[in-house]
């Protein structure tokens, strides 16, 4: 595996799928319903198409697996996960905050990954064994030296159920819960990895949406896991935990274990 | 009175702000705590003075009203209100979608509202009588022909108390939740003038978060009222609701009256 070629191949589809994306926001763009009515756009669509013509180009015996258009399997054990437009809400309203995510999955652990915010031209990547560069320069998470310091990010608590709730809402009430902020999908974690915030806690996300983060999150000294401190692989639950100072993965872990 | 000239001079206190907070955005800036936990950072400080010292020059006669160093009364009827970094939380942790806060308040009722994102370089302007421009251009809310098709948006259900909370979320059940959108601050309130989202409903509202919102919203055609549906004064509660189509105002406040 060479991991140079899967780097600028990468590249090449972050840089397809802004292309795609850009001409689209803020323009009012129509959107329709899925089965599940979440939001899905043009841009998405177009996106995940684009970066699939240069896949299936390049590298055909590679499985796809898509958030628009599901697994196009290979065979090669290698997988590219694609999320043309992580936050899809932020895109229908105009905020610049989502990101096009890419990940290489192998034998069902992420080793590639890259955030990518086409509008304000800002690009995460991280890769097994290198360090994180944010547009080009190497980033680190920050020390946290106590819970009650760390700045907590999530998306949004109607993305948890009620028992999944309880269990964020008792992390919370140990972290620096005045600073705590909402919304902000993938863009919430590149920040991690660029040493802005300490904690991400996020339930129900799928493969194409936590993959690409974990290469960014420990290739800048954070760790990934799920609730239950265990590390993130193709078949975790989505309970994703993201951690900048990973000393305090105990304490964190410990947090969310509320019992009612 | 002079609305051109007030404009100008708002003008160049959001330039004077921008030039001030750019420099600290992701530099991990020093914060400190207010006696109620709220963070603030040196460029919210030096943003507010760099206002203050134009205002002092050229129209001292009139009232400033500022979130950092409190009022400074005038003689005039008038008062200047700002808020140099509405956002703080997204401005710590390196989101760019805070909000310099600038608005001209008349016996009372604001008349004149900048919101202004200096890294982003956005800026949306509304006075009395005048369509909102973006920069620059003018920009209207859309239409929105039922509650339910309603993108709502809110910082974040932190700032809600408990029954504030039920309100919101008698609220947010008759829109369109799945695309309901957290975090945002200002920002949501310029979106909505430029037609991105529908709806923003959010309490604890001081009159320098709000006073600059009005003349946005209201000069692209939208309308900002209290949780019963009464305008908006220096005297108001906090509570606060941004609506892009007034047609759906009845709807929104019927919605909110929830009796648990």
């Amino acid at each position: 595996m060479n991991l140079d070629a899967d780097i600028a191949l990468a590249l090449r589809l972050a840089d397809a799928a802004g292309e795609a994306i850009r001409p689209h926001f803020r323009t009012g763009v129509d959107s329709e319903r899925k089965g599940d009515a979440s939001p899905v756009t043009i841009a998405d669509r177009n996106a995940e198409e684009a970066m699939r013509r240069i896949l299936k180009a390049e590298v055909p015996q590679d499985t796809v697996i898509g958030e628009e258009f599901g697994s196009t399997p290979g065979t090669s054990g290698r997988s590219w996960v694609l999320d043309p437009i992580d936050g899809t809400c932020s895109f229908l309203v105009g905020r610049p905050i989502f990101g096009t995510l890419i990940a290489l999955v192998v034998e069902g652990w992420p080793v590639l990954g890259i955030i990518d915010q086409p509008i304000l031209g800002e690009r995460w990547i991280g890769a097994t064994g290198r360090p994180t560069t944010f547009n080009g320069q190497p980033v680190r998470t920050r020390l946290c030296r106590e819970l009650s310091d760390a700045t907590l990010a999530t998306t949004g608590p109607q993305y948890f159920d009620d028992h999944e709730g309880q269990h964020f809402m008792s992390l919370a009430a140990k972290t620096d819960h005045k600073r705590m902020v909402m919304g902000g999908d993938c863009y919430n974690y590149g920040l991690l990895a660029s040493g802005h915030l300490d904690l991400v806690c996020e339930a129900g996300l799928k493969l194409h949406d936590w993959a690409a983060l974990v290469p960014v999150v420990e290739g800048a000294g954070g760790t990934m896991c799920d609730w239950n401190g265990d590390p993130l692989h193709a078949g975790s639950t989505g309970h994703v935990i993201a951690l900048g100072d990973p000393a305090r993965l105990e304490d964190v872990v410990e947090a969310m274990a509320c019992h009612h």
